[in-house]
């Protein structure tokens, strides 16, 4: 097994696969009746979050406290690193501590691989910069195997700010390795042709969102930053809910089986459609259940789990 | 059993009288030597606060945590919720991630009867905008009932803005529905007579607080709160504290037996004086110990225990 | 045993020895068969910060769960305290709520002293303002004898803003109680006399660090707080660096066997240079796991451990 999980390039098929496989028997388990599993009683898990984030951190949260560990957040506001702590010092503070796993989120692409240098620890990549994000890449993969079946030769959409989505970024990495084929679509301004080369071989890059959803099993839709529309590569609100967002008559030039996900948090209206947000056909909801799955086997494989 | 507590009116006179006797056998049970209950082991308690808060917060973490239960803070500072998520799609991680029960406090109305709509767990009520507070009503109760030995016919005075007070509220509706005799007193602007005849039929309402004090048994003094002081219909902080401060010579006017209630945090010389406040007629400390046991309770019967 | 740990002066050089002792028993305990002790099952610990702290909040809370207590964290900012509640009243609800045991760090000097009046489990001070931090002076006091043997004799010099630096201030006192000779180095705008003379009878001073390095066993470099920095008694940074900075070239100057101790964190290149951090020489890793093992001692020995 590997000992981090800092970017979906550290997965290869057949430990992707354990991941997945692991995060269903978790699944099974975590139902009512035995919620709380005894496997990393006395490991301590540090969630580093120098970014906001609600899912994540609760999800990671949830997932080790099933597990039985020991969790204590750090949130980087209200902290020492407004006395200007570097991120090796924190480490080297987690590390002497004796953390078993550090799930870090940080604005900072690469601080994942800075931070494994400093930590005997695991060390998770709960979203870097514009860089990665490796869990929920595997979230997304288990949601989708899970509704369709299989993963090899399945056909997946992404669309959206390409350029800035470690989301996007996470999934064409793990998704090509599982046998998936990938399609980016995107205004061309977020697709650049370096980055859309950079991807992947096995990567097909469209502008035109209509003409890929029909050869789609899966569309997935980024959530857009607001905060970057005022940039001049951006295009307008309306201009970019008009091409690509996801709306009720674009849905139905989906492939009847064809489904619906998003990573959150939504922007209703704008990238997605409230009544497509809402539909059978959206694991929107089925992705954040899979997430603390998923989260369990990740920090139980990595940390040794039998 | 009730499944969520949004408001004093969920509660009949029955289930009401349930939680304070529940109530009243976890504070037995709560001594030094049976301190954590396995009742809720397993079972994840999510705290979602839209709004800050020192003692609810804590209180019902103690309370939780007594019971073994697993506790996720969800503060709404410091996530996504500044991304712009909405409150339905919070509920929907919380939902997917299979919470037990959510503990809302929320600046807007009516917020934990949206979230009941969305979630599966139990909702609680932590205080929601100026509507409601149900369990500081259950708490206050409970401190009436070990103070004075009942609730049915108790004359209880609630003063001062009962207009903003969500604590106010629930009092006025649980205390009803379990006998007592409530009289709200407080400067007119701040009691409209439609929000008086609102509040209940069998509540009396009163201008003038030394006329209220020799004939009541509890008096519950309310928080005022000094960002509204600069509203047109607010008194001087000096007219107010002349009028409806409970100083010591205000103190001697009430019955011997009678006591001084307020749900904290205190402005200390502004509704209530020190020497009051700290006096052995004030069950404020006892109002914030016995806060946990009837959390206790209300979680403890919620969620299902026997 | 004592109940409080409010200063180092709190303590005598038997119970701080006994500190020392426990300490190196659950550093012992600690490794990852023994991970966590069932001590304090039950009780629980408030972390009441009223200041940012990375190190010192996390270092308390891994400390009292790895002793099985249960940890409720209480940051003063997003709290009632925004309300202006006073510590007093915070005061009463931890004491209300049951606290075994509130760990306390505040921005004014001698909160701790208050709070210890008004709860009746025990108060530690996890620093208070300009004036104490007594579980930095005994992690240091651990780290030096586990390093170096013994405390009776050692010459340590501590080195920097003493003026304003709670950890020079209890490492003073302890280390002076526990037989070790300390000499204060720095500008003297920051040592005046008053101050100096105050210190301790046994405190040498020092404005002369070159001349120090010699004769001393260990070095203790203090943060600079660079927010003073503006102040009119306070050096350049260029000046102060180059007087008191402890750079490759003063570690030369220190007998072979002496170490290099900060409490963190580190401003790199300002009061210590990159390499003389990262040295061999340097403790500053070794301090921070300390810290653990010291504050689980105070924990479990002040909330009656046997």
């Amino acid at each position: 097994m590997i000992k981090h999980l800092r970017s979906a390039a550290d997965l290869d098929a057949a430990t992707a696969t354990l991941i997945l496989d692991t995060a269903a028997e978790m699944a099974a388990l975590s139902g009512r009746e035995v919620k709380k599993l005894p496997a990393l009683r006395g490991r301590t898990v540090v969630n580093l979050f120098y970014e906001d984030s609600t899912r994540t951190r609760i999800s990671f949260e949830a997932a080790a406290k099933r597990l039985s560990a020991d969790v204590i957040n750090f949130s980087a506001k209200g902290s020492s690193v407004s006395k200007g702590e570097s991120l090796k010092d924190t480490a080297l503070t987690l590390q002497a501590m004796g953390a078993d796993a550090v799930v870090i989120r940080h604005w900072a692409s690469g601080a994942p691989h800075r931070l494994a240098n400093w930590v005997d620890g695991s060390v998770v990549n709960a979203g870097d910069g514009t860089h990665e994000h490796p869990t929920q890449a595997l979230l997304d993969a288990y949601t989708m195997r899970s509704r369709l079946g299989r993963l090899d030769g399945l056909r997946v959409a992404i669309v959206g700010d390409v350029l800035h989505s470690r989301v996007a970024r996470s999934n064409v990495l793990l998704l090509t390795t599982l046998g998936a084929q990938v399609t980016v679509v995107g205004p061309p301004t977020l697709i650049p042709l370096d980055v859309a080369a950079a991807l992947s071989e096995k990567t097909q890059v469209s502008f035109d969102l209509d003409a890929v959803l029909p050869d789609s099993d899966v569309v997935m839709m980024l959530r857009v930053q607001t905060e970057r529309m005022q940039d001049s590569y951006f295009p307008s609100a309306r201009e970019y809910s008009r091409r690509y967002g996801l709306d009720v008559s674009r849905l139905a030039k989906m492939p009847e089986h064809a489904i619906v996900m998003h990573p959150g948090p939504m922007n209703r209206g704008m990238e997605i459609a409230p009544e497509v947000a809402d539909s059978p056909r959206s694991t929107i909801v089925e992705q954040v259940a899979n997430g603390v799955s998923v989260r369990m086997a990740v920090l139980y494989l990595l940390l040794g789990g039998k």
